[in-house]
């Protein structure tokens, strides 16, 4: 079989993680690494002498021997990178958020389909051991009908400035609902703050509506003194706790339940039961990402992480930043 | 001293608590336990056959020798309540929340400053030696400006009928929140889902905005897998996290903090340093606050959690439901 | 039926547990409590007005009206009120360790015998819910064959003067695996520490071997700053974590082995499987005790911590003491 | 300055961490790589294209560039390996235990010394920020006099064949323990367990005596279904819980302690204050080891982890050999 040869746009902080996990895959060669910092491109070249390096995109999208390009460049960029590379053949994986707007989203979808080529998005959760375990439970109806979804995503960690605390942390959880539970949410409310004099927020919350009484909500903050990545998700039948920085025991599911009674007082029909842990498969999820890119090309057959869940993710997060800005009015989602 | 007689009205859920800790408490008799029930009027006489129990409310307010009468009953009967006590002269300790509306609990702070009565509210955390320690460290400056204060209070519990989970649950987060920050919130959303047919909101979440810089959220739920009594407490020195659940390390103080800087790319003037837990006073808290409110009555002084304190919780309560009636519409406090 | 009408001996520590089991306990009637200290006897008398209090133990036992006594006094009176209670022909409910010598158990067990009588020790521990669920699995051979039991039991703690921490603290865990394994230990080895000018060891490690591939051992402290509760049951087919201080998980099963195999360098034929948190049973375990020594006394059935259980202990803390005090010599249990 | 030229001997499993760092190690080439096994040796060229490959060790003996050999072999050819380098002139960094022997690893110092060489134990855990945080409480008396060592290292882990889980797991403890204590212990006392056929022990407990009422222990697993890796140091002022696995929180100081007085029950004279956790450094320590052994190498300064604290370690593993064949019978340490 034909090696796939491809570029990798962007050497900064996710770079150098695809790129390793691009360079371990079979079938697939790096031949460039692309990115404006000659800092970045020499510390590239030091760990992959054979790679090609240079600050000029055109010459990858201009070599007919690149069939595909991995972009990590700032979210600013994403749109006009990928474009300019569909329209020049080549196959994108993009990272995430997939773009600023859904109107860029749906360009993209539309010129990927035009060109024929793969469009694919890095929401490398989607192949973490813990999210298919739950997404298989939820399949195979052992959750039931999905009544909320709670998500903490928090730590003191780096305040970027050209992208708020949402726009940095909610595509994951974004991504992993949007995966797990089949309806997509009516309206959003967003309220946050920024502590700092740019007025990029560093602490927020969403809420997602439903028509159904399902409902979503998101605590996100660069500046919590504890890091916390919990996410709760009920359902009728059973409740599931994932948490991220647990080693061993991420997805916990608890036979516990409650249902509407027309008691005098109060409900009291809820029920605690047996807490089960699955034992969660270890592979790394992003060379699973890595690969799966690379059977897209060469199969044709369709990536777990497309382009449509880049656009679910890119369409919650507009209508979350119209309403941020509006001191959190509800925004519909058509 | 002459010993204050008192009734308790009300023999449900808290009500024996309040007893426990009145019966215990030196220069203080309770005469009499109120209940409309007659299961639960003998098991008071059970408890303690020294007590006259009766379901007549009057035959305590029309005993001269009653000083005071504590209010357990169920929130919708508070007003009425403490209105009737007061007009005859008593003193009165009412359960929280204080009142339904912003309107009656003005009444009844008015109408003790006339009567020259103590009107009190058992908001009984202000009282505990975890957050009488945070009051300190924010007192003596350690803490700095206050950020944001993020509070969640999940568990599987019982569902009420009369009340929804705000009203049931953010009371307790509301007291702590308006006895530590001065600043008062200027306006209010909340969210939320009925997971039953009486249209009782079981998750909840609300969001006060500030002048300043300062954000408040809770996270309210009778339908989590776990139980959660955490908040978060960040100032621009310290940051605080209290968890309620633990066993003897309720308070960690984080040597933490973080700061504006306009650097090219990322902010990344944060710090973090060493983590401290302070020993924790173990008094019940209960206990204190009953001896408050029987140090207001014999010497005048003004107890913690007095009426004002009370106010300011219904004050937010009573926006939140609206806000929560209208999808999470902002209702600005006056 | 007949009430039961018992006294309590000794009202210190565990005294008032047992009183109040006792006086909450259906078809029994606590007549008398015994103490030396009048202290206790008002104290008492405050909570039960109706009990007779006296520090006399012979005006119990010479009372026709007493069915059996609860012996909570200290470890060195338990033979001689026990053995006296017994020629009186009343049943005995004695506090752990049933005795200091093995000579005197087997003396109480063959004078219980004579005289027709109940002989129960008060080892809880095996009416938790959490060792009848232990207890349960193995029988039911989901554990298979045991392999070994580590207990870990510390934590800062009254230094007792009479008795060391092995004495204290071991029998829990003894009494907890005498009823998990069949198989007595064939030998005993006790090491351990007096950090004290009196001698009574406060630290100290017990070593079980047995004739099979079975170990036990037990750490014991009362000089840790964390307190742990906390003991592993390996069997062949699956391992126990039961951590007696969670609050709602203390018996974790996890689907786990190892198998030998003469593998070249390692032995890697491990498992690490899917873990599973039973609920258990939330009961008190005093009050299932109490309850079994009345229905022992009222329907002859054995008790669940008879005697022969008390003995079993007892034999092993002589042995452990005499290794202790020979540097850890290893006693043989014949 | 001049390079310092060394070999790697053995590519197994710790070979390749150390490679890594003294490939990373400035002022330090390491020139040959040595393994038995072909396929190690292609892994390690894979890795390092411009290193010799060889398993022959010879051939690095005999090169006279080479400074210095750094042995990662089984612990069985350590001896032999450390004592040829040494006879040629080499500096040696030799993988923990030592030697099997306290006579083998005595007759390597007197050789190191007479040839003028660096000889150094890979006692990593020294070079950790947190025991270095510790040492620095001892050393300041901050902690009071050192009262007990308790340390649990047990995981579900690799059945070694060669070696029983004393001598795998026990030396990280040992060097800790030799650290930070400045007495010698007096005595050994080892019990354990075999759950396999070859009779090597999979699961076993260390006692070490003391002349003063100072007491160390070891419990030791390869067949725990948990991973631990705790140690509490209580000193007579304060007391110290060292956690390896926690992430941030490796280390937590507890203002606690107790003291003896000869009340007439209880010694109730313990406190328990607040807990204070130190930030911890967070550089990798094999790092800082690479650099001490090139530090001792260039400048002749003793290194942290000199062969006395690696005898040390030697010296109790054997007596706890010796204990443990003989059903723990305590082994006196001269």
């Amino acid at each position: 079989m034909k090696t796939v040869k491809i570029g990798i746009i962007g050497f900064g902080y996710w770079g150098p993680n695809l790129a390793r996990n691009f360079f371990a895959l079979d079938g697939c060669q790096v031949k460039y690494i692309v990115d404006l910092s000659p800092a970045r491109l020499a510390a590239a070249k030091k760990l992959y002498p054979s790679v090609n390096t240079t600050d000029k995109l055109e010459t990858v999208l201009d070599d007919a021997e690149i069939d595909a390009v991995v972009i990590a460049s700032p979210v600013s960029t994403h749109f006009q990178f990928a474009q300019k590379a569909l329209v020049k053949g080549k196959h994108v994986l993009v990272e995430k958020p997939m773009t600023r707007l859904v109107s860029e989203a749906e360009e993209l979808i539309a010129l990927a389909k035009k060109q024929g080529r793969v469009l694919m998005v890095d929401h490398t959760f989607l192949y973490t051991g813990a999210v298919k375990k739950i997404k298989e439970m939820i399949k195979s109806d052992q959750l039931g009908k999905i009544q909320y979804f709670d998500s903490t995503r928090i730590n003191l960690g780096l305040f970027q400035h050209d992208i708020n605390v949402i726009g940095d942390l909610a595509p994951h959880d974004l991504s992993i609902l949007s995966y797990l539970v089949d309806e997509a949410p009516a309206s959003v409310i967003a309220t946050g703050v920024s502590h700092t004099d740019n007025k990029v927020e560093n602490l927020a919350y969403l809420t997602l509506n439903y028509q159904s009484a399902m409902i979503a909500h998101f605590t996100l903050s660069w500046s919590s003194p504890v890091k916390i990545r919990k996410t709760l998700i009920a359902g009728t039948k059973k409740m599931v706790v994932y948490d991220d920085l647990e080693p061993t025991e991420k997805v916990r599911v608890y036979d516990t339940g409650f249902k509407a009674s027309e008691s005098q007082n109060l409900l009291i029909d809820y029920r605690v039961g047996d807490i089960y842990i699955p034992k969660i498969e270890q592979t790394e999820a992003l060379s699973a990402l890595a690969k799966d890119f690379l059977a897209a090309i060469t199969t044709g057959k369709a990536p777990l992480a497309d382009a449509q869940k880049g656009l679910a993710v890119v369409r919650i997060l507009e209508s979350a930043e119209k309403s941020l800005k509006n001191h959190g009015q509800e925004v519909k989602l058509s």
